[in-house]
């Protein structure tokens, strides 16, 4: 399934729906049909459980084709959010988790050219949060080094306290595409949160698809443009520290809950990387995908 | 005032209260009698800005020594939870803020001799949090190095996006106790979130207690004992960047909002800093306090 969080109108409440062929189908008015107290956001879904998801299932196959009145609205009607507009924690960032960005990184920024030994994590508050089509916003009194980093977005789909790498995939509910947006110029003293968790530095959507839909998630394409020009395209084969490990790693430590999103790296082509440098600028058009996942568009704009 | 948040009995829900001497009020039930829709917990009660503030203190002057009948339990008959159990987002740590941890540090860690020249920002997610008495977790198979540093936590009143400097305490709702416990050999390429981060690494009460109560934040007494062995003496006057400074520079790019916690830096006298470096272990025992605001004690323990 494809969970998508949506307003029907401008100023609707944001509520959770499922894209069926070109049509978004609310999951509340779906379940209400069905005699299901289904909730109204992502997650409030996802902290139902697996049982919640075959559920769900069942009036999909059930009522497809006959969907309730106003409970199906064609996607070129809605406005669509992140899915999930406010995590509940900061998202977790891995970096240097693809072997071509560290040698990138190293090479233009002040990382290691080692690999390193055990992931390595920051974090994006929620108020970096934006939805497809929202703004990126770009303030020149406190960059002059944009940046993008595509990355497949892991979310948990229920509590992993200490789990094993074997166990971990259990845990995930689905993915989705998210940009880490960078100011380069703004790290300090090695720590990476005010250059990468700045308001509307992680843009993230369109939509969660569920863990069994997408397969194995280490095979997926990813890629970037800017302005229409491909700036990184790979695939999340190439990561250097899997998400199972990444959640068995996480967890030993720091209790993972369900809807928590851990954004699991990017590839090589970042704008620091390049030669000569390229920074993002008021005015850019950035498109970032996953196959089978989908993909958001971001304009770049002065604030 | 003084706010916490406390179970009158073990499997009580979490309530809000004010201490009143040896008493703590009820804020929901006094409101109740007083005709005042007050909520039960501490960010609720935050959002309702500084109208509820003064609406409280007037019901407080007006009922003192009347209480409503269940409305007032002597403080040693309930349990303490941290202030605010459960951010809605990443508490904000400042590392390298009293000058001359800057200097123990750059003695014994990777960090630089030089003072920073702007606030270095880390996170500890809200699964870090615990209350008084509550245990510091220490895992033998993650942590060698675990560490404590008392902080001044200044919790934020209002939704904060770009203010000066001038303006930045007028969206301080008080202030409270924080030890940002912190597992040196967990730091991986530079960023601290996975050394500082972990489950119950921020203790945190034993109250908020309100900015005019605290006056000058920048003249407090702040220390930390393990096993009644002072290890840090210091006054919040030390303070590298101020809290107006912290609060403007986190604003200016990522939005501050009510609740929101700025843990803002420890003095020297850490573990990590003294000849022999002395770590936590289980069994130790650990007490931080702030003058005219409080203690918190907290045991450390196997997991």
């Amino acid at each position: 399934m494809r969970f998508v969080t949506y307003r029907s109108v401008v100023d609707a409440a944001a509520r959770l729906g499922v894209i069926e062929d070109d049509l978004v189908v609310d999951v509340e008015q779906l379940g209400a049909k069905a005699g299901l107290g289904f909730p109204s956001t992502m997650l409030a879904f996802i902290d139902l459980g697996p049982a919640a998801l075959a559920a769900l299932r069942q009036a999909l196959d059930d009522q497809r084709g006959r969907w309730p009145v106003g409970a199906a609205l064609p996607l070129g009607n809605v406005r669509l959010l992140a899915p999930i507009p406010r995590p509940r924690k900061n998202i977790f960032g891995i970096g240097l988790n693809y072997v071509e960005h560290v040698a990138e990184s190293a090479r233009t920024l002040d990382t290691s050219k080692e690999l390193p030994k055990q992931p390595v994590i920051f974090s994006k508050p929620p108020t970096s949060v934006i939805g497809p089509g929202d703004a990126i916003e770009h303030n020149r009194a406190i960059t002059q080094q944009l940046d993008w980093e595509v990355e497949l977005a892991v979310i948990m789909g229920r509590t992993a306290r200490r789990v094993s790498e074997a166990d971990a995939l259990a845990h995930v509910f689905g993915y989705s595409v998210l940009i880490d947006v960078s100011a380069r110029d703004n790290r300090r003293a090695g720590q990476w949160i005010y250059s990468k968790g700045q308001d509307t530095y992680a843009p993230f959507g369109p939509c969660i698809v569920t863990a069994d839909e997408v397969g194995d998630p280490h095979a997926l394409d990813l890629w970037l443009t800017v302005n229409g020009e491909t700036k990184q395209r790979s695939n999340t084969r190439h990561m250097l520290f899997k998400i199972p490990m990444l959640i068995a790693d996480i967890s030993a430590a720091i209790t993972l809950e369900a809807g928590d999103i851990i954004a699991s790296g990017t590839p090589d082509g970042v704008g620091a990387g390049r030669t000569p440098q390229e920074w993002l600028w008021p005015g850019d058009i950035v498109e970032a995908g996953v196959d089978g996942i989908g993909t958001i568009r971001h304009p770049v704009v002065a604030v």
